[in-house]
């Protein structure tokens, strides 16, 4: 299964600038893969990119409009219907990240059908899956894991592929939530298995591979997250990691959406992660760590970084102000 | 969602034993709500019960027929057919443990509605669920976790249900697997809900009780299991346990169905446990060993049931031969 790119970015009609995240992390991610956007007349969000018609975009090479944005309760409005219609007439796959399924809307299943494109509703997407095996396969993997949800793994495993794929390291960032998969055009959104798959969801993910090539596996949630352990286990059995990269937001007091439950120390969770990944890799090492420190100056963000790079012995950066060449460096050196 | 008692088993025509597990689960543990067997004239398994026509049977009250065997595919064969549409004729719910779904048969399925009776398809329930949360909840709660699948957790948590009942303590078996929500009538199959809801399931099968009330809760797999330890984490997280108590099999040399992945210890085992409880349930304590000790003499299992007691300073039994009474008692003492 995989998205057919370029898109053509539709943002509806927000005014919310977070309501584009998803859009927003395709753009700076893959630019090359955006032909353009598609607004209606009261959207006051703006990714920068040129506005295009449906036909023009199509002209341009555009192959799949993404709802590129989150809709409280995650409907489809009636009124952005009129949008998604000409795009299948002109010839576009759909791809929407929504609660409500595109192909639950008849009418749009239909038209579909009729001009020969398909809807991708990505949380919705589920292979048929063999469960884990556990069995060691050639190739290596890095995965991001974290001190919670929302700690920025997407970023980090994007991060390192770009700085990876620039030192001539043959890398691919393997997705495993929705905005994740739009950005690499395919992908598993993990947390939407059958809980009995979810290791063999993350072995189908990364599957052997040449042994000097490289798979940034995308982590989700936290072994310490009271509602979504389940899946970070999981994926990181099948996962079945060389080497881990430890997300965390400096400053952070709780595990989110749960004031009642304060956040584990970095030494905890590193720990535990170790343990829980030799399992199936016995070897696994920490690679290092990518902090968000957004809430600190940049002065105490680099003495915090320090502070954890000589706790650990491994590079700490905030990979948004500080790049994450070190743990590129890293890995190359080290392979 | 709970199934009507007391119920028919069905054991179609198997020859095997092993295949009439389930129905035998039932029948161990609830023979109250069992009132008969019926089988098909090639069948040479029986369950020791009186083999009763379907009218019979709902004449004494029978409300549910059970397809209590597996069969190979995990299909219900066509001759099987005709003693599912008697049942339903004559007012009887029908549960399978099948993976083919009864509600699939839309022969089966039209039937149902005109006879007004529900057709459970138990390894594909899937109640709309909240995503877990972690809040501390009142009651008490006793978890069976396991060195590997298949080592005994539900006839460890059926057997302390009975022995902590005999005591007099209020308790209820919660049932997490297929057998176990057909001996219990009601329960979730953990395996098959949506990986994000895994705690969700265990938080909504073990709700807030009296202070004094037992809940003991089915466990799952095993956190060292390559292919379901994601299930068994989320099971953990979200079930809370104040006590664990860990089954094992003595002698096992790998992971089931993994032979390229060796055993662990019961030390780690225990340790995993343990520190991943904590992020729900702080002051988590081990309440013993339930070890299926069938491939050594009795003398051999004593000796090892000893040894593991004194390693580990809690009861060590063999629930088959010995009984789980040394469990039922620490819990009733140490509440």
């Amino acid at each position: 299964m995989a998205i057919p790119q370029p898109y053509l970015l539709f943002l509806g009609d927000v005014t919310d600038p977070l309501a584009a995240k998803t859009a927003r992390g395709i753009h700076v991610w893959r630019p090359e893969q955006c032909v353009g956007q598609n607004r209606l007349p009261n959207c006051t969000v703006s990714l920068g990119l040129e506005d295009l018609d449906i036909d023009i975009a199509v002209a341009r090479g555009a192959k799949t409009l993404v709802l590129g944005t989150a809709n409280a309760g995650g409907f489809l409005p009636e009124h952005w219907l009129d949008r998604v219609r000409s795009a299948i007439r002109a010839g576009m796959n759909v791809a929407s990240g929504l609660h409500q399924r595109l192909t639950d809307i008849p009418e749009l299943a239909a038209l579909a059908t009729e001009f020969q494109v398909e809807l991708f509703d990505i949380r919705h997407m589920r292979p048929a899956l063999p469960v884990g095996n556990g069995k060691w396969r050639s190739g290596k993997r890095v995965l991001t894991v974290g001190t919670d949800c929302s700690v920025g793994k997407m970023y980090t495993s994007l991060a390192l592929e770009a700085a990876m794929r620039k030192r001539g390291m043959k890398t691919d960032f393997r997705a495993t939530g929705q905005t994740g998969i739009l950005v690499a055009g395919e992908g598993i959104a993990i947390d939407a298995v059958i809980a009995d798959f979810i290791a063999g969801a993350a072995e189908a993910l990364s599957p052997a591979n040449e042994p000097d090539h490289w798979d940034i596996i995308e982590g989700q949630g936290s072994l310490y997250h009271p509602s979504y352990a389940g899946v970070s286990l999981g994926l990181l059995h099948g996962a079945q990691p060389h080497w881990l990269v430890m997300c965390h937001e400096l400053g952070r007091q709780h595990t989110r959406h749960l004031p009642h439950h304060p956040l584990v120390s970095l030494e905890d969770c590193v720990q535990a992660n170790l343990q829980a990944s030799r399992v199936t890799s016995a070897d696994v090492q920490l690679a290092g760590f990518a902090i968000n420190t957004s809430n600190v100056s940049e002065e105490k963000a680099r003495e915090y970084c320090r502070q954890v790079a000589t706790q650990f012995g491994v590079p700490a950066t905030d990979p948004v102000r500080f790049g994450i060449e070190a743990i590129a460096t890293l890995l190359n050196e080290r392979g």
